[in-house]
């Protein structure tokens, strides 16, 4: 297992005196010499290889970790260190996984081609949205915006990562009532509709829930991985595995780790650890809406749940998945119509496109709103000036004259 | 439900528009008008409510959590905020959670009180190691030193956080040998022993774990709460309520949180989700040793996890536990014997001390190293100078004579 810091040492340690306190706080040193270490024992220390700058990268033997369990793996590469005074600043930028431990994870369940299959959908991008506000509404309200939302032409209904079980809206009766939609609007439209909906909570009452699903005729459950955990979110695979379903993840929280760009964890390494244990879709940013991320990083993040092998870089390390399924990358946070091209020329087809107030923000509803996202869609699918397109195409003209548009940079 | 964050708008953004954001990115808001927006909705939306300087309380009308689901908790108050362009830096403080809120959950299955009384040890602080190096002993070798610290006195043997299940020491074997182990001891010192045995893992397997301890007559497991997640540490407290388990809540990863004074988690907001949920050990650091944190940090900590109320000031709100049981604060991370009285000094003895490379680094092994401490310990309730102590106690003195040691400050 190798890992890419970025660090800086505390006043008056040396670049070698970190970067070895490092190595050992995080396989088996301690800050004293010892009568009980022996040769076995020493042979299997983490050893730093390579400084460049503010840059190490460390090898730890593969005897250190337990395989098939993310939290053992963090405790160890992303644990005490971060809290030790001889440095000032420390982020772990990336993991690079060995094959004999990728091969004791899953990975996810279906990947792009799998939720193609199921979804009846060849090339287009995904569309998602989830109902605004976050929170509050009713369990009918929600179906409804459901419902319209689905009407209007978008793939999947979506529960926003602050929603889960709450008085106004109970989670079983929100899954038995949107499923109910979901049947009838299929019948409708004649396509498949499916819901990410959040089951996160206590892994038992997690389990409980995605098993509701499952009985409804779910394809998919949604996790906010960070909040419950590796824990819960490696339990919720296993069921997903036996059951056959697709996981959305939400990353709620990962700003508190990766926005600091000298210290914590990378938004890559929480992307990389999604796919080890089998997320098949998820949140990657947008590069051009209301939350933080260059067009760089999003790309990165990109290719490193996407690609089969991605090649080192400055701030990477090369990483070869071993046949691993891929899983797809979701960009939101607020996009609306005028943004598709964009994000599209950044993404690719191969992705979920997700939006929230920029479908139900339209001045005429939220059916418009799904109208005018699907119409964005098929104009720069079929290479069209959303401008030009708009001309026939009242609901996407009114969603560009509401949040403007901007041509593919 | 009361927040306090401390915060930085983002350049060409009010103090007014981004406190407003982070409210309602944290309840029910999002970036465009809505049609969807109705008044039952707009009524429970967060509202800041003071402002000083960069410090700002809201408050989050108590409808929009789901009772007894920290990660949903979590999803909300610590969720997309962090990332949110307008701000620049954004820190969670401290939560007031409000009477119904922590009704909903267990807290600590024992105390200080419950801990005492289960291993027989009236008013002095409570002593534990923790084996080093970190990982990488044999299960024999572990169980040895393990033996010779329960031998030389020490209370509790602990598992460090990055050893779990791996090839050279396995995790049932391991809990069979040093059970074995600890009766053996008990038998012959007459004293209660007990073991923190580290069960961090997926959380079926991680309940399995538990399951084998339990039947192993242990008192306490063992959880990297962080890395494992709160669904998991919910799933485990369940369990541990059921099996009359204890648990030693371990940290590591918390300084990905909590480093940044200006964004992230705070310590506090971890330490108080720990007692919430049911943690009846807590590292907090030692304010002396290897890792970060000053003196009023750690003692904020060990007011916050110990009192029954806490009062309020510039980083910290008030808070009533309305009767929740108290979660022990845990001192470790570079300690010897010479840092023993500073550490009573500043914690008192309802606490638990935690010595590795203290003990295990003793020139004379880790009976000697474990006699040290446990003098350092009695010379300091005696109100004796260590100094003088170890004149007749050669233990101490060979300690005192590689680490130095300091009077109490």
């Amino acid at each position: 297992m190798i890992c890419l810091f970025y660090f800086e040492p505390a006043k008056g340690i040396s670049v070698k005196e970190a970067v070895g306190r490092v190595a050992s706080e995080s396989s088996n040193g301690t800050w004293t010499s010892l009568s009980t270490l022996k040769e076995h024992i020493r042979k299997i220390r983490a050893r730093a290889f390579e400084i460049k700058g503010n840059y190490v990268k460390i090898a730890y033997p593969i005897e250190l970790f337990e395989f098939g369990n993310v939290p053992q793996l963090m405790s160890s590469v992303a644990g005490n260190i971060f809290g030790m005074k001889a440095i000032k600043n420390l982020k772990l930028l990336d993991i690079m996984f060995p094959k004999a431990y990728i091969k004791s994870f899953d990975g996810p369940g279906f990947g792009v081609h799998g939720v193609r299959k199921f979804m009846k959908i060849k090339d287009r991008p995904l569309t998602c949205t989830v109902p605004k506000p976050k929170v509050g509404m009713t369990t009918v309200e929600h179906a409804k915006v459901g419902m319209d939302a689905w009407l209007g032409g978008v793939d999947f209904l979506k529960d926003d990562e602050n929603l889960s079980d709450q008085k106004f809206n109970r989670f079983y009766k929100r899954a038995e009532l949107c499923f109910k939609v979901r049947d009838m609007v299929e019948k409708k439209t004649g396509e498949r509709k499916s819901y990410f909906i959040n089951v996160t909570a206590e892994t038992k009452e997690m389990l409980k829930r995605a098993k509701f699903v499952a009985d409804l005729n779910g394809e998919y459950v949604m996790i906010d991985f960070l909040t419950a955990g590796f824990a819960g979110f490696q339990s919720l695979r296993d069921f997903c595995h036996d059951n056959k379903i697709a996981i959305h993840v939400h990353r709620a929280m990962h700003a508190a780790f990766d926005r600091n760009p000298k210290h914590g964890v990378s938004m890559l390494v929480l992307a990389k650890l999604v796919r080890l244990i089998g997320g098949d879709n998820m949140h990657i940013g947008t590069a051009v809406g209301k939350l933080v991320g260059s067009r760089e990083d999003v790309m990165l993040y990109r290719d490193s749940i996407s690609n089969s092998k991605i090649s080192g870089g400055k701030e990477n390390l090369y990483q070869d998945w071993q046949g691993l399924k891929d899983t797809i990358p979701v960009s939101s946070g607020g996009l609306h119509p005028g943004l598709v091209p964009n994000i599209i020329g950044l993404l690719g087809n191969d992705c979920v496109l997700q939006l929230g107030g920029g479908i139900h923000g339209h001045p005429n509803g939220t059916i418009s709103g799904a109208m005018a996202f699907r119409q964005a869609l098929d104009a720069t699918l079929k290479g069209i000036d959303l401008g030009d397109y708009a001309v026939e195409h009242k609901e996407l003209r009114d969603a560009l004259r509401m949040w403007g548009y901007s041509r593919p940079v």
